[in-house]
């Protein structure tokens, strides 16, 4: 049998029931569902531990979504900074230190447990902006919320993207610290405050000679996460693809014609439309359905689907349910009408060029009649193996000028390389070891369709394997009303005492497997 | 000679700088350069009062400017019918009303002098969206400005755009009221709130049976400008472009494709996104250039320019500062690099489709990675002879539904058909006379490339002439830092004395002219 599909059994036991904390909230793993491998009698203590911990847990996020930092609007950052350094230190990481980059800073912990066997983690503690007028509770709240199928939820900025599972990974750690139990890795963390605008500066971080001399003596590095869908499942992550997020920017000031400023609309009869600029610019980027990218030269390094990635999208097809997908994401029809499995396929092996937003002239309500002397689209291009962020940038530019659109400035905002990591490295095992102890079924995705500065570990000079790991569910990311399960009412997900023990368990796996 | 030149003499003249009210403020016109063909121990009567009124005259401008009326933000729409329909009473008008549309309410007022013509004066209410952020004095507060070149102005939203102008026209007959002397004309005002959002219910006010009798009886209409350039010139249009002002929306709503609502940007490889679908539409509907529209049968019915209307053109470029234009809009170069003539042709002649506004997805600092789940391009399309509204607004829609987007709404906030007046109506000659009596260069314009619903007026059913006038200077209409000039230190140009009695003329000359 493949290694991608991992169901070993159900935990859909009646008896883990009678193991809830709360009343009315089930948990998902009780003592006998999720055996420690070793040291047997320290699972119970770290258990309980966790659970003492529970409300100090949910208040420990509540309180990080009440600092929002958010590198596209210069907020809060060198607090956001000092509150993730804090909250390392106060989660037992020994050596805690802003790292200061040219651009905002990150944070860099060790935890020297006297293991053979060193794991690092990267965390980022900024989110994405947010339009308070879209949610329908305060954003920076963290209210508690029900969540029909999942049970009550922390909602806010960030509840999932990034700080609840980075804070029950945490929560982990206070609970093994509260039982006098050291890890059996030694940790080493890696934060930083821009992962939102494309980690412009995280090479500063991890490239600083003592924190990659760390790194590179790790097993690997991962990012927490809450994944699991509403049937528990969760899907584990070979690799990610790339990212370049830009603005291309048509302005009479750059052009040399058309207004430079707004002017009356009235002269569009003699005066050229940087609007329309944009617009022509723009058109020559896709095919004429939007769906492909159509820079000259885009494809030349796209490396088709392997034999084995193709094995895995068509186990994920045959593993998620296409209806419910659908119905969450609002959309009808695939890209084509394509059936679910080719387009899976499409969603992992396709560049994109997506326009994430449209800024010209008038915006607010009804109209203005004026010729605006700017136009800017903002986009992100996603990047599959074996393209590269310096190759996209240097693409678009030449398809750009070679159709005469020099005077449309390309303003990149950040981006990085697509990032793979080997089946067999052991980061990735022991992620499926620990969701198969825990009853969850783990489907292996060649690719992340998202993006994570996931290169910055597994590109020369680290060339770490690096992965996304953690139980619980939470969704919304980017989006308003985001949301992190911390009470499960679905016996197939974990809650945030269960996701805890989660990376409990991973620690150790990262610790025993061969 | 034709007539569209009418310089009669200059009037810079040492002597009348003795008539300033002001220290340090020239006047234009004293009371020998500004005769009145009848009654002319009048004049000095009138002037000496619109002096004395000159300061409530300036007040009233800065009190209408701090109630902004807003047809797009429903924003003091009563309040400003109301205010309206007050300054109209303070004025001499005898009768008065609110006129109720099913948009915003309308003012409709006459004086019955007892005069053997009537004319008619149309006025606006309402001003345009503003953004406080871009202005260097309060929008809403009238501050009195220096401009270098023309004099002391107030600042503010609707300066000129319109309520400058129409105070000032209150201004003469707040002067012939208090000199105890009745206009030589009768009058009738009809006043709407919804211009700046293409007039969609203006009809319903003009066209209401008793208003329409009273226009029909009328010799023409006009609305007061402020449009006098540096060195005093003003144009005479004898027309105007019409316009549709519209919304097109590209949404996964619509479409059935693409996403409902914004969603994470990485399934673009999966997911249509409207944002593309908006910008494919928009680029079929004008020349790669994006100068010219290239809708399905646009043309049709655009009337080439006469052999009189390019003599015209002719006249305005040898008699304006193309430099100077191109600095006052910031344009380094007109069109296809045009001549001044050339590009004077094209902008009356011919029909445009202009961006007004984008606005897709995340429109902050910085990026978002979404898809969004909507898009919109807020278009307006400049309309030439024998073009009409209906007209485009159907071959818009069919040349959309014909390259399948029938998806993409199309949402109409107003417009008008094009305006044409005969050169020989008395309103016309009228105008040019006055100007002629002020030693004001007069340029007549075949048509002005914006828009006013002057077509409301001189289509069927009332077939009136219709044409701007005014002496005075501002400028910035639609944009930030309005003004409207009150004290002219420009000798060539009027300040609000000298403009109120320009209106009081004209009334002289359309009740004297054969």
């Amino acid at each position: 049998m493949s290694k991608h599909t991992l169901t070993v059994r159900n935990f859909r036991r009646r008896d883990v029931l009678k193991n809830a904390v709360v009343a009315g909230i089930g948990t998902m793993l009780n003592g006998s569902a999720f055996g420690l491998a070793i040291g047997t009698d320290e699972y119970p203590t770290i258990r309980k531990a966790a659970e003492n911990g529970r409300d100090a847990s949910i208040k420990r996020i509540q309180d990080w979504i009440a600092l929002p930092s958010i590198a596209a609007e210069n907020l809060n950052m060198p607090e956001g900074a000092e509150y993730m350094a804090n909250l390392a230190r106060e989660a037992g990481f020994e050596t805690v230190s802003i790292v200061p980059t040219d651009g905002h800073p990150g944070v860099y912990a060790t935890m020297d447990n006297g293991a053979a066997r060193t794991l690092a983690i990267y965390f980022m503690y900024d989110v994405k902006q947010f339009d308070s007028s879209e949610w329908s509770s305060p954003p920076l709240e963290g209210r508690i919320v029900d969540r029909p199928g999942f049970g009550r939820a922390i909602m806010g900025r960030g509840a999932v993207n990034q700080k609840g599972p980075e804070a029950t990974l945490l929560a982990g750690l206070h609970a093994m610290q509260n039982a006098g139990i050291k890890p059996p890795v030694n940790l080493v963390l890696v934060a930083e405050g821009e992962e939102e605008i494309g980690s412009p500066h995280f090479q500063q971080i991890v490239g600083r000679s003592d924190i990659k001399a760390t790194l590179k003596r790790s097993e690997g590095i991962f990012i927490p996460i809450g994944w699991q869908e509403i049937n528990g499942n969760v899907g584990v992550n070979l690799g990610a693809k790339g990212i370049v997020e830009l603005e291309l920017v048509a302005s009479g000031e750059n052009w040399g014609r058309g207004p430079k400023k707004d002017i009356h609309s009235s002269l569009k009869a003699m005066v050229d439309s940087p609007a329309w600029r944009l617009v022509q610019a723009l058109q020559t980027l896709v095919t004429p359905d939007g769906n492909s990218p159509a820079i000259d030269g885009w494809f030349e390094n796209v490396r088709p689907l392997t034999a084995r990635e193709k094995e895995l999208i068509a186990s994920v097809a045959a593993n998620t349910d296409e209806a419910t997908r659908k119905k969450l994401l609002g959309v009808e029809h695939w890209i084509d009408d394509l059936p679910y499995l080719a387009a899976l396929e499409r969603l992992a092996s396709q560049p994109t060029v997506n326009i994430e937003g449209l800024v010209s002239g008038y915006t607010g309500p009804g109209g203005k009649t004026i010729l605006p002397g700017e136009a800017v689209a903002k986009l992100d291009l996603r990047l599959v193996p074996n393209q590269t962020r310096a190759e996209a940038e240097a693409k678009l530019r030449a398809h750009l000028d070679k159709r005469g659109f020099e005077d449309v400035a390309m303003i990149v905002g950040g981006g990085y390389d697509p990032t793979e990591t080997p089946e067999d490295s052991r980061i990735i095992q022991s992620e499926l070891e620990t969701y198969r102890r825990a009853g969850v079924k783990a489907t292996l995705n060649p690719r992340l369709a998202g993006s994570w500065p996931g290169a910055m570990f597994t590109a020369p000079p680290l060339s770490l394997p690096a992965g996304q790991f953690g139980l619980g569910h939470g969704s919304g990311a980017h989006a308003p009303d985001e949301y992190f399960v911390v009470e499960s009412s679905n016996p197939n997900v974990a809650g945030i005492v269960d996701a805890a023990m989660g990376y409990v368990d991973f620690f150790y796996q990262v610790a025993r497997l061969d």
